[in-house]
């Protein structure tokens, strides 16, 4: 049976397929025409796709026998399955809370950044000349957290609240001194917080205390406290002053962390006015929606004593090479690929697109009308507890924001959440006697209708609504000495777009500043840019998918488990694993999945002093870090001169650590870009000592149908869903990291205190939500449902095609750093550019640069391997784009060499200038070496396309040097 | 009870209004906050908005009470009640053909054209340097058309089928001979299409002969004929091969036009094969959903020889000052505000955004990719035949693309079509024994089996589909001599964005060219390119409106019959009308509906001579043009100098005109933007005098609230609803120009053969489908119950403040043209700039492209006065936005100074070069008398924002001397 690729050949009715429909994916994902396909094969000096990858992948690990997944839908046919299965979805209104309440998302937002490829296909900012748009979205992100928590500084979004937590835990403990390993959590935090924390501090031997730090006896740990996490409104709906609670704590030298609300904040006294030393949460209420538990970009924000050893992504003000006002990501020299296992954290990937979302509302809003929405929500709650208390029943907490601890009197709490049910409502369970009622900005007079009707218990009449409001004073419910007097959100940009029209020529003038998928390919190595398709992406906005609380009865999210469930069983078969967790929501976060899941089966064994992790030295940042996170001790193995694993050192150490080998961490192929050949027997050494093996599946994209992770000798393996399975990068989130596993693994796949998930010996949840974050798990479905088994093949063979066919035409210009024994690279390759800096001045840096004034991103820079440039087209990419790419590489080479041959100055030169705004090329003067036309058009297809940096080369030590991390006032502002 | 605007200080729960959503519309829509407004009363020299109006509008026409329409629904609220009346629609499967069929939407155009504003609102493209994207679909849409049918030059669309029919008989008509006025349309053609040719017949004295042309005594009119309409295939499914009678009609100096088929085209031989002098039908099928009968695209070829009488805009080649390629209006001379009652069409707004997604989907699917749509669609219909007939029915025509007509053996038509409605089907009901069944790209094996089961009549048995299709033989079921041989959509374009990734990139590409309503103000005067709210746009695209056929039975359409209900409701109430037509889809449209209306008011009570209808020189020139083709003999009214009717001339002429008064059209406020204080009068002189008064609604966004066209004393008028109602222009269309009559002319109102609608007297159908483009309505629908009617009073007042502030800050700069005896002008105001013209060699052009230059898009130039400038700030404008406009205006003053005081040369300077595109600035050399950033940023804030022209000034007289209206090879292209 022919590939639907292949369609337009069937032309007479007696033909296959005649009724097969005609709008197929695989062949609009795909990048090349296969007259483009031959031409590339021909240029790598093979003949056919089959003989590429007999060359490319060892025989060993190839897998026996092609995926066994269905022919792809197409994409109508894929649409209106999934919109069968999403019906099966039921959206209640949620008043379940703890952390997750609905929002009225602006459609001009919905529909202009979280649906937008121009926003949402953006790479992380790590270039800042090209990026302008959303780090200042991001920065106006973190201002706008630093006011309303009254912190310093803010960092540009983390992944959940409960993973903010754990985060904050560890900033306590290794600010502490050692024997500082006591951290106390309020009872009143969110269940699932709790559980986030008590599952990172077990890697770090931290003593987690849950209690009520009411009454807690402090005393007993003033020597051993290294901090404590409160709740601020507690998941009670409670509101406490804590400013005396926080100069005790202080006191005896711990910190004070504060999970917190932002819209409270804006009528409650900031965490920084009582003392916090940080403040975290959950940005979703700002105009994010529920999402079935993510995503959402979690805050975190810290005192400025802190602020060096805050994990996660920073933004800052710096200035160009002009001395234009510019931001950048700060501090970059806190990430895991610098620190490694002296990583406080592995953070990577966040939840760029949803900060950016959660800042636009406030943009939008701006002080007042967060204000207002606060009150309004406030205003209702206010009259609900009087409507609840008139029907009998007592509100345990007198003191709220938004939610309300209802003790239902004369009856079980049980009758109330049934009757809820009845009308299609969700409460909070709990206890026996007690629900729990969060109201949010999308309540309306008909829903607390609804509601006194569900507490009108025992035949009581609900009062009039109007009545209600009349009889209520109008001071809030919380103590007058918490109500916030401080102002927020005064700078310019939260003051100046509040029309509709003013809003949406923001957004598109930050996005004007950004280049993205949109423009041009993104060729980053380990990265694996490819289509995000319209088609994937639709599904995750409708609101039977957008609209369900994570906590919602599992019976409500029928649809959720069956696209679920499809989803681990395509990632079982791809991978050749047994069990899936979808919980992790980020790379990362599946390494540190993996790991706990390995200690616990060590541990489940009697093997718990096996703690051991062998990493390569080529391992990305994310594997040492995340593995001392896990508890486990980093032993470094050795790579050889090809790159490959040093299979002696491996054995060695092996050997030598063979009573508390726990682990290996591998990346297939290997982070420099190679299918290495002895990855099988690595993994029996490993298995022969006694360790499991860690796949990490960031090059996934390199195996899918070739080989399985399972194959090659692997136990549990994480999937960048946000690279080999389409969900869009989002200009550094979200993304999905679940876990595969063989299935003496499975047992430990992580749990969750609300909603039921994971192993019969699950480990602690990873992440705040059952099943991370699943609204945009849809996105991979669709992906792998489109392709199907031989599409996703199909994809992998292009994909090594296309990075094996640049690697060619890049050769007789540059060095390529590692390939295989037949001269083969995997998906992507290293450019080592070493050398020019000696004969040219010239560094990755440098071209990277330069790239920019050609209109393109710049491959992954000094990763793997110091000065280099690592490249991956994916399959996506045409064949016409790939030679524009290459074309330029080899424009630039010509350009060094005239550097190197002394026509142009070391250090003045087209590259070292790069990259070349606007601003700059238009001045009336121009005293550089070379002329105008050079800097701006190098090649003749920029003229009529061509993307623009939108500000000169950025002063990175600069920007670290001066820290600044709020929006800069506008006179600072316009150089 | 105080507007929803101010919600901001309800603070305390016993607050009126503290259940109130917050989410209100109003304040979003209107641009500038109270402050603001404040500022902008100063300036003018009011101290309120009341007082403003006052001055503004003659008192004794102001309206004695508020609108009668309900507080405005808040965003959250609006899309939750539109579900509610969608989810009322039945989308069933149709299979009724006539010019509509589904289609599959490519996801990716779906999303990144039609629901884009970058596209969706733009202007039409009258100002080429900021419009090359859309300029270059356009001429895509035109070269597909072109190579589709066979034809010389096609136009950039037309309304819709029916009305490109009337166009093509009334080209037929005025190039023959005066005594040559029977036009003969085929009996399969479709109905609409004839009514719709019939209608406009009527206002020429056209004789329409119905018949069929395979029996035809054309002998009988081989003196009188002037041309021949046929459709091919038919709209029974036939494919009749036409070559014989084209060369018969030819030979008795007719001409043929051909209603036909993109989709069919690309497997039968073109109409320009075989002689047709016109092509012409509906682009829907290419990627445009159905929406319930529009927007979609006509499109309208001619050959050669005809191209300067062709009707509509066209888009040429030709090039810049500096000699580079560059698209344009083509001919612009043809048009109506040029020629005027001698217009041969009233055509202005027309369907721009939907022949771009027409376009696309050409540009994506390529030759191969369209032809093997069209190969599936017929090979299924032959299963289908072959199954039909097995079940002992009869297909009456043996040749067929994609329609059968079929006899129902032994059972009545009726059978079938209720056992089709059973099953969710819809069948085209033909006559007593005989069904129509049309196929599309979305038809599924599944469908042809439901089809095949309602067939299936005295229990037989269908066959097997498999089985079907393998009996088959491989040719076509239509005449070998019919099938097509050449080639078509060979350029590259439709031969390069073939993947997802490309076709995004390429779509960004074009829209990264031009200038729309996410960039700046666009201050066109008499367009209101006011926001378009995406809380209005996102349900068009909703399936239960976009997915339904204009002709499914109006039971499935009661949602949809709701919606249109209140819409008309509200616009009564609004204009102060009883009756409305929503049939008319554009403002000139409306005109001529409205215009027929009076006529055949005037017939009915024996006044059928009355046809003069007065026209101020002032007019629109659609006006005299509408007239004109409602058979109506146009009077020309002067104006005095103050821009007002010359209520003198105008009682003259009516008296003089007694007799044979028709009507008056006016527009009010006037065209040049003033509230003439004797509008009254002249309604009543006119009425006196036995006329009726039809008033041109294009500027009701200055009326709304305060004043209504049935109090003013019109006895009709049209509303756009893409100027005042929010609904997008597109780029040039789509639009709705529904009129708006007092009771009397209510039974006139037009009707549609084959959907009831309309009076009990209605004219014919002015529009193919019985609600125009009723999948645009809702935008107007969603603008007006969000407003609500103190909203959309307040937009009223925020629209002449917002004009008079500008006129204000401007007067010290440029004269201001027209003005009330207060000094106001209305919602728009003229700039003079005559007087530059001797002083410095600067015209109004010279102005509009160097505002190009700060990042704008002109006002409307030269009309309706030649040499100056209109300019319409709308009520979503901020005052921060008009000031950055005055401030542009005030600047170029400077810059006009220079040139009079002879410090830069007459004719080589900043505004007779403008615009100034990137490619000639960045230029090594440069021997301008001034400096590069002078002319790139003029002012400061362009550093940060500007919007760039891609190309340099167009030449518009060489693009006229060389029409080329199809893409240009590559080698052209690039210069
Ligand atoms: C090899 C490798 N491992 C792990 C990661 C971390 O993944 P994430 O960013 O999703 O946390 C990356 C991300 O770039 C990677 O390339
Ligand atoms: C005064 C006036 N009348 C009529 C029209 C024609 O309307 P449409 O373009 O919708 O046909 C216009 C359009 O600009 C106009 O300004
Ligand atoms: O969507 C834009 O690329 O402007």
């Amino acid at each position: 049976k022919p590939s639907r690729r292949s369609h337009h050949t069937d032309a007479s009715p007696t033909a296959a397929g005649v009724f097969a429909p005609l709008d197929t994916f695989a062949r609009r994902h795909l990048g090349s025409q296969p007259a483009e396909i031959q031409a590339m094969l021909k240029q790598v000096g093979v003949n056919t796709v089959e003989e590429l990858v007999a060359k490319t992948i060892p025989s060993a690990i190839r897998s026996p026998k092609p995926l066994a997944l269905k022919e792809g839908f197409s994409e109508r046919e894929l649409l209106h399955r999934l919109q069968a299965i999403a019906s099966k979805n039921k959206v209640y209104r949620s008043y379940l809370g703890m952390g997750y309440t609905d929002t009225v998302v602006p459609n001009v937002i919905l529909r202009n950044v979280l649906e937008n490829p121009a926003w949402y296909t953006q790479y992380t900012p790590y270039q800042p000349e090209i990026s302008q748009g959303r780090l200042e979205s991001l920065l106006n992100f973190q201002t706008m957290v630093c006011d309303l928590t009254g912190m310093s500084i803010a960092n540009a979004s983390l992944l959940d609240e409960g993973t903010a937590a754990a985060e904050a835990m560890l900033m306590c403990f290794s600010a502490a001194k050692r024997d500082r390993s006591t951290f106390i959590v309020d009872v009143s935090c969110h269940p699932q917080t709790i559980a986030c924390v008590q599952c990172r501090a077990e890697g770090f031997n931290i003593n987690v205390v849950v209690g009520d730090v009411r009454s807690f006896d402090f005393e007993a740990h003033r020597k051993d406290l290294c901090g404590i996490l409160i709740q601020y409104p507690g998941t009670d709906g409670a509101v406490v002053d804590y400013k005396a609670l926080t100069s005790k704590i202080h006191g005896y030298g711990g910190q004070v962390v504060v999970a917190t609300d932002l819209l409270a904040l804006t009528m409650l006294k900031p965490p920084g006015e009582f003392g916090a030393d940080i403040a975290l949460g959950n940005s979703q209420r700002f105009g994010v929606p529920l999402g079935y538990g993510g995503p959402h970009a979690a805050f975190f924000a810290v005192k400025d004593e802190h602020k060096r050893r805050m994990p996660g992504r920073l933004v800052g003000v710096s200035k160009d090479a002009a001395g234009k006002t510019a931001f950048r990501l700060s501090l970059q020299t806190r990430e895991q690929h610098i620190r490694r296992e002296k990583a406080t954290s592995n953070i990577c990937t966040a939840q760029a697109l949803l900060a950016n979302v959660a800042a636009m509302y406030g943009v939008y809003h701006g002080p007042e009308g967060v204000r207002a929405i606060a009150q309004r929500v406030h205003n209702l709650t206010a009259i609900l507890a009087a409507g609840i208390r008139q029907l009998g029943h007592t509100i345990k907490n007198d003191h709220f924001f938004d939610t309300l601890s209802v003790n239902v009197s004369g009856g079980s709490s049980r009758d109330v959440l049934d009757k809820a049910l009845n009308l299609g409502i969700n409460l909070r369970p709990i206890d026996a006697s007690t629900v729990g009622v969060t109201l949010d900005e999308t309540v309306t007079k008909e829903d607390l209708k609804d509601l006194l009707k569900v507490f009108a218990t025992g035949g009581a009449q609900p009062a009039d609504l109007d009545a209600l409001a009349a009889s209520l004073k109008g001071s809030p419910a919380f103590p007058s000495s918490l109500a916030r007097t401080s102002e927020y959100m005064t700078h310019e940009v939260f003051n100046s777009h509040h029309s509709e029209t003013k809003i949406l020529r923001y957004i598109h003038h930050l996005q004007s500043k950004d280049l993205s998928l949109v423009h041009s390919m993104i060729p980053l190595g380990s990265c694996t840019m490819k289509l995000n398709a319209t088609t994937e992406m639709i599904p995750i906005t409708w609101p039977e998918f957008a609209n369900l609380h994570p906590f919602a009865p599992i019976d409500q999210a029928e649809g959720y488990t069956i696209m679920l469930n499809e989803l681990e069983s395509d990632i079982a078969e791809i991978t050749g694993f047994d069990d899936v967790s979808l919980q992790p929501n980020s790379g990362a976060q599946g390494e540190y999945a993996g790991l706990r899941v390995i200690r616990s089966y060590h541990e489940s064994r009697g093997n718990g002093h096996r703690n051991v992790c062998l990493i390569p030295i080529s391992a990305h940042g994310t594997n040492p870090a995340s593995a001392a996170m896990a508890g486990m001790e980093v032993v470094i193995v050795k790579c050889d001169a090809q790159g490959n694993l040093d299979m002696a050192d491996l054995k060695n150490k092996a050997q030598k650590h063979a009573d508390k080998l726990a682990a290996i961490m591998i990346t297939y192929p290997s982070t420099f870009g190679v299918f290495e050949s002895g990855v099988a027997e690595a993994c029996e050494v490993v298995h022969q000592h006694g360790g499991q093996v860690y796949m990490d599946g960031a090059n996934l994209n390199a195996q899918i149908g070739l080989t399985k992770p399972a194959e090659i000798g692997a136990d549990v393996c994480h999937l960048n869903l946000h690279k080999t399975f389409c969900i869009p990068h989002g200009g550094g989130g979200p993304g999905m990291g679940p876990i595969a596993v063989k299935s003496h693994l499975g047992h430990f796949l992580p749990g969750h205190p609300v909603i039921k998930t994971g192993g019969d010996q699950a480990i602690h949840p990873i992440s705040a939500a059952p099943w991370g974050s699943a609204a945009i798990l849809p996105i991979s479905w669709a992906y792998i449902k489109m392709m199907g088994g031989r599409g996703l093949q199909e994809a992998t063979e292009q994909a090594l095609l296309n990075a094996n066919y640049m690697a060619s035409r890049l050769a007789s210009h540059y060095k390529i750093l590692y390939t295989n024994d037949n001269g083969m690279c995997a998906h992507e390759f290293i450019v080592d550019v070493r050398p020019f800096g000696a004969t040219a001045g010239i560094e990755a840096i440098d071209i990277a640069k330069r790239l920019q004034d050609y209109g393109f991103h710049s491959p992954t820079m000094s990763w793997p391997v110091a000065n280099t440039l690592m490249i991956e087209p994916t399959e996506s990419e045409s064949k016409a784009e790939l030679d524009r790419f290459c074309d330029a590489m080899i424009a630039i080479r010509q350009e060094i060499f005239e550097v190197q041959e002394g026509k142009v100055p070391k250090g003045n030169n087209v590259l070292t200038n790069a990259p070349h705004p606007l601003s700059q090329l238009m001045s009336d003067e121009w005293n550089r070496p070379y002329p105008r036309e050079k800097a701006a058009y190098p090649v003749d297809y920029l003229k009529e396309k061509k993307f623009w940096p939108s500000v000169g080369r950025v002063d990175d030590a600069f920007g670290d040097r001066h820290l600044i991390c709020t929006c800069p006032s506008p006179e600072e502002y316009i150089q």
